[in-house]
């Protein structure tokens, strides 16, 4: 997605050799307008497919998710985070382990929202390692849904989490891919 | 707003005299098509000011702030509700007294993303307190960026918050305005 490339090129701040913080339009601040073109990339990328609710998880997947199920005509769930939200007992958990803050947390789904018909594409802003996915994949093994694929803004592909959760048969699409952030320097793969 | 007032007799939730849960379509799960009809009806609201910027507060802000981003043709900003996020060091600051769970806590926005010339539209999805508003109020007037108002989906009138923000002289719009929770029954403010 070449629009989305040179969004990263402009704006985006590499720190370390992990971190690609993209807080001026999608993690902070949200340009509404590239999320517009992000949603109409995944209906493409995913058009074919017969998709009834969108599963994303707090906080950064929230606003790309509710943009692109416009294009799908579906609704939303996002997975929470904590277990504090007065969120009903009867939930599907899928676990996450956070490399950057070395913590397992937990995702939670109200059963209400995933009952075993659905058809969900899982929508999300990054996929580095895969954890975050892998969760959001629990979630609708729990539920018996069917898992239509996994649509992701930015993969950091030389984390490796992608090709890990390809290789288990998971339809990944990712708008860009990211081959390395070496030396503050941005490469995208080929 | 009627489809809204619909909405919430149909499948909002009373718990005690305070709470209305409506997780299954604004805080949980989304119905898109609804947040669009609020989107639009928060641009009749507001139609005749000037908007640069939407500002939020995560997580429940987000979703109807993107969605109703796109009627105003502007970016969101969301405030960040804690301090371990790898947020910008140099970030403006709102106090928000939590009820609930009977602490306080700060909303940050990175000073980035409100320079002083902007017109500042606040949107979230519960007014009750006031507080989570009042916070945000702060941030722009931090920023001493210009406010335009504050859209709410729902506000819980009995609770007081909105006459205390319009007494300041504060636009506030509420989409619709609860008088009461009492014995489990919802009553509009009329």
């Amino acid at each position: 997605m070449e629009l989305l490339k040179e969004k990263i090129l402009k704006e985006g701040r590499v720190i370390g050799e992990h971190i690609l913080k993209v807080d001026h339009f999608l993690n902070h601040q949200l340009d509404v307008s590239l999320l517009n073109a992000i949603g109409r990339a995944f209906k493409e990328r995913f058009g074919g497919e017969e998709v009834t609710k969108i599963l994303t998880a707090e906080v950064s997947g929230i606003a790309i998710a509710a943009i692109t199920a416009q294009y799908f005509d579906v609704p939303v769930v996002f997975a929470r985070k904590t277990s504090s939200f007065n969120l009903d007992k009867e939930t599907y958990e899928g676990s996450v382990y956070s490399y950057t803050k070395q913590q397992l947390y937990k995702f939670r789904v109200s059963r209400h929202y995933l009952p075993e018909n659905e058809k969900v594409l899982i929508i999300d802003d990054f996929l580095a390692n895969g954890e975050a996915i892998k969760g959001l994949c629990e979630i609708v093994a729990s539920a018996r849904a069917t898992l239509v694929g996994a649509g992701v803004v930015i993969e950091k592909h030389f984390q490796g989490g992608g090709n890990k959760l390809r290789e288990k048969g998971l339809n990944v699409q990712a708008l860009v891919s990211i081959a390395s952030l070496t030396k503050g320097q941005i490469t995208f793969l080929q």
